[in-house]
């Protein structure tokens, strides 16, 4: 059986493939939004085996096993790292037309260069022998993957109470030459919101991070003000070490308009009391938060990131066993159009809204929310508001072609920043290959259909600019 | 005019009828949700005329005819059979595009094998005459048709209280080789719930069921438990009939955690003395006999079916004037996402969360279900949690294909139980024919451009899965 | 650099062509929903250049330019025409894939016969002194464009107050010969409902109008029942005046059975005494205006037209600067389903259902809104329950051929009455030519895969009722 990962793979007319090797092919990965572990990276960590690398913290596989009827023993469980394999593999040919087929077909293609044998039972035990002593090779750690798979930058996703010392390492090596890669952190927030704060151990683990956050910042939080400066430190400090985006993750989004400080101040007061809050209070302190960043980010010319609609942690079961991030996640439902609209104006107001990128996992909203961030654009900066890449669940074939006719149809195709991996796998980078392929094959099959103008240096153009350009233009690292 | 019912109707490509051909054509049908009548194959019901057979409860054409300006009379009303069938054919160009214009060629092309003309005006006639003499032969009774189309089992959709007189018979003449097709009921729950019972009239209604309930389980339902109990001894009596599957519907899906016995005794106290309670109460009550439900079927390795997303009975003229199901029902909006997480993990918890089939009827809710149900795959049973086919307003082309999307995009497609007729009529087993084509014309096309690998022992074995083995293994009937 | 705007645009198969050309191309239009003004129209404008008659109201252009980085200044500021228009045709060449881009083209293809070059920064100036050189010649004022795109009648959108002087003078012109294009009045009730009216600012607003109203239809509106008759007697005013239409936009629809007229009253009263009224008072007064005015509608034949879905005036700070229509609305998210079906049937239940069409702006709806208007056919007149063109954002390919879709798989494409500008622009009648193409496409692309018959007197039959047959039989101006 011959493998179907050719040269060709998902470039189904002339144009797509001449667009995708003469402008897409050869740009550079600015990765700007990933999970990899700074520490693996600064350590140049090498990996045992393919398990490690591969299935280790891959929810998306472990779903896959579930459903094809896997034992969680051979997914997350004590069986050997080769049992795991060989599971996987097992599996492997029931995965056709999800997502997983076409990735670990592109992840053993390369960098491993297997591209004669899908992985099956009887094709595990030569893969996995094969894989694995390219894994001992220097060219395999961590930072080499990275070489070879011609990265340029990479934001990885980090706590505003991090310490951030492993990107201190990396900016050192960066700048004294010996990595050529840079590594920048980025601000995920999600932690600063009191979001479980109506349960008991929602306050308990809340006031656990407030010490951390305290300690960070050198900040005696004992008041939502002291809550807000912190905040605005660890800010500046994450700017001083490289990051330009903040992120943020969210079930639905909620926002409102600001009450008084003095109430802020006293819900925030019975917080630190060790009370619970009402889901009123919550939301009026969340939302003070939100416009702070929102603020903070707009005065140092970062980015905002948003992510909207996961349900996490579905299994009670699983999470209690595995803990966040199981493979016990989906979309959620639920209108937040009107919320996020009053955000941004709030900010667009007082002339503080900072470039945004949001991303969506419920393809329902998809036009809702196109449509709405466009509203914010102010000429202030070419493709200001982003309607992000096909993320999680929508990062596959069908996503990512809906991602981008939503996008084409509601903005500016030309200006989009393109694709990131939001990987934490230092073998998901061939998730940029698969969104260029796609890209081109779009645009290329509109080329000979007569769609769009039949000129490579204009169409090109804009391959290269989404792939890699525009990109470089908008984060300005 | 000649008709293009040919051999290779939707199949586009030569793979997809190499697909066809080899792998799904000559599959027997497992028709595991439908809604014929028991009584009509116990007594092998011969019809009298096209309208009978055809027309008679088919809603899908209601709406058709009325869309199409045709008065009531010669839809539902006194007008003769002929008129009825000559109305119906006069409208029939019409419904270019619409799913009924491929199920009625599909329909007179099988059993009948009318492929010469399409249906209308001046074509009336002859079809009339000619499938009028046909049904007059045994072939053309309830049962040879079954016999015609390769059916193998039938799931029909029974009641709680329902006596399963003609089950009984049926599977005699299964058991004495009389009657090859085995024909199984299913535990159809909806009446079971307090739904209607905020109002004085849902009371009524619910006290008269419940009599019947009573009189069936032989169980003085004179208590919450009592009721409880009687479903239990429903549940063991289906079981011994053969059921396999239960099958509940829901306009949106309410779940909430269960409150304490006395509360729930309380308001069923309440109902039983004529009061009516409050939607609070209802959700509380329908939730602990949902779970029960869930329970029941685990423990007797049954299939859960939830019907989710109709808004039923839109006009209230039609309503009064035909009763349910007389063509006015349609999709619904709403979120439910998390209850129906919160359910299913209610069952996981305690280890009792029965193999399930989630059918919707928004299309806006397919990546949202299709992704929640994934997260309680168990490794228990190949494909757990099925997302399942489509259903009433999707089940044609477009609808068939969207859903065999979501599911490969969001689960494993060769796991799938595949389709289903879900009618009232002995001519829809054509649906698994038009269903069957879709299905590898889109397998056959992804063979040639180079999406699914180009082995047809692979993909040819994943179609007869779909269409046939998965069902099989799955129900363990 | 050629252009592509060729014959065959959009026309992917040779039936496809066949269709268009035999079939599509040479129909008149009925543009039966627009937002010209008749003012122009009466006056038969002469516009000074391009910004004028192209740039002038297009928020759509607005967006676009504000997405691509461009100042307010060169878009509703106070820069020259042609600065405006030298920054459109900058950012043009960005705007791929997005129907600006289409749109262009086809608006600069007709009626001004470029076709040979693409709008871009070199290119501005000769098509800016070319296009300019052309609007001088009066085969291209308002009234010379409509007849050289053989537009046969037009409805506008008028205030209810409006006196329709100008439509008066279009009728004059029209019934003597001198101007050969009808152009109707709409009934647009939007300012009727008091739906700002739980702020000071709405009520003013409001009561503002409200002796407009009173004044226009000679009516003392001292009580909820005097309004109810002076809209009656607009109504009366309109029809007289030719109008066959009405039309209301929604963000959500809300509708709630009639309460008492007493309380009606009550709060109308609160109203006009300047007080500010509650939600539930908005949504009980306007439910009883809205059941009026389908009653209205149903006594004198009229079409409803309910718009639903747009978020409107998103950006503060956009609104002060420039007004509504700013190009800083988008879609909303939330539903309706129940309400708008408790809305048919309530007049249904009286034998007062107007003939109705639906625009939805949330593609999210389409399958809910196609099968929920379903539901109220009656038999009275074919395709009487419309599911609309697709509107504003989803005016697009992939929004027509997802309306298309839609419609053909709930209801009857056949019976569509088809495609309107919804412009205020002289110069969207291709968006007919666009629509058509597409239809075309659609159609024949299916007929050549053996979808729909391939019998040219039947599909070209069913384009030509789309196009505009139906439109004609529907409305009966």
């Amino acid at each position: 059986m011959t493998c179907f990962i050719t040269d060709t793979f998902l470039l189904q007319t002339e144009s797509a493939q001449k667009l995708y090797f003469d402008h897409a092919q050869n740009q550079p990965i600015i990765d700007y939004h990933c999970h990899l572990s700074p520490k693996e990276i600064a350590e140049d960590r090498q990996f045992e085996n393919m398990t490690q690398i591969w299935l280790g913290g891959d929810h998306y596989k472990w779903r896959a096993l579930r459903a094809a009827g896997v034992k969680e023993k051979y997914i997350t469980g004590d069986a050997s790292d080769w049992e795991k394999f060989e599971k996987w593999a097992s599996i492997c040919p029931l995965t056709i037309r999800n997502p997983l087929f076409h990735w670990t077909m592109l992840e053993l293609n390369r960098p491993f260069g297997v591209n004669d044998r899908f992985l099956n039972s009887s094709t595990a035990k030569s893969i996995w022998d094969e894989c694995n002593a390219m894994l001992k090779d220097p060219s395999f750690s961590a930072r080499g993957i990275m070489r070879q798979m011609n990265v340029k930058l990479v934001c990885t996703t980090d706590d505003p109470a991090d310490s951030l010392e492993y990107h201190q390492l990396l900016a050192k090596d960066y700048l004294s030459g010996k990595f050529p890669i840079r590594v920048l952190p980025t601000f995920r927030a999600d932690r600063i919101f009191p979001r479980a704060c109506s349960t008991p151990e929602g306050v308990v683990s809340y006031l656990h991070y407030l010490a951390k956050l305290s300690a960070a910042a050198d900040v005696d939080i004992n008041s939502f003000a002291a809550l807000r400066s912190a905040i605005a430190r660890r800010h500046s400090f994450f700017h001083s070490i490289g990051s330009r985006l903040s992120d943020c993750g969210f079930e639905l989004f909620h926002w409102t308009e600001p009450c008084s400080i003095n109430l802020l101040e006293k819900s925030f007061g019975n917080l630190l009391a060790g009370s619970t809050i009402s889901e009123e209070d919550i939301i009026a302190l969340s939302s003070v938060l939100l416009t702070d960043l929102g603020r903070l980010n707009a005065e140092k010319n970062w980015v905002s990131q948003l992510h909207i609609g996961a349900m996490r942690d579905n299994s009670t079961r699983l999470y209690r066993q595995i803990g966040p991030d199981a493979g016990c996640d989906s979309i959620v439902d639920g209108c937040y159009g009107k919320a996020l609209s009053r955000y941004f104006d709030s900010l667009d107001r007082i002339g503080r809204l900072p470039k945004t990128i949001v991303y969506n996992l419920n393809p329902d909203a998809n036009y809702l929310l196109a449509s709405l961030i466009a509203n914010f654009n102010d000429g202030s900066a070419p493709g200001k508001m982003q309607y992000g890449a096909g993320w999680w669940f929508l990062d596959q074939k069908h996503g990512i072609e809906d991602q981008l006719e939503t996008l084409s149809n509601m903005g500016l195709l030309s200006l989009f920043v393109g694709m990131l991996t939001d990987s934490r796998s230092f073998l998901s980078y061939t998730r940029h290959e698969y969104f260029r392929r796609i890209l081109c094959n779009l645009l290329g099959s509109e080329m000979e259909s007569g769609l769009v103008p039949n000129d490579f240096n204009w169409i090109g153009g804009i391959v290269e600019d989404v792939c890699y350009k525009n990109a470089i233009r908008y984060f300005q690292f």
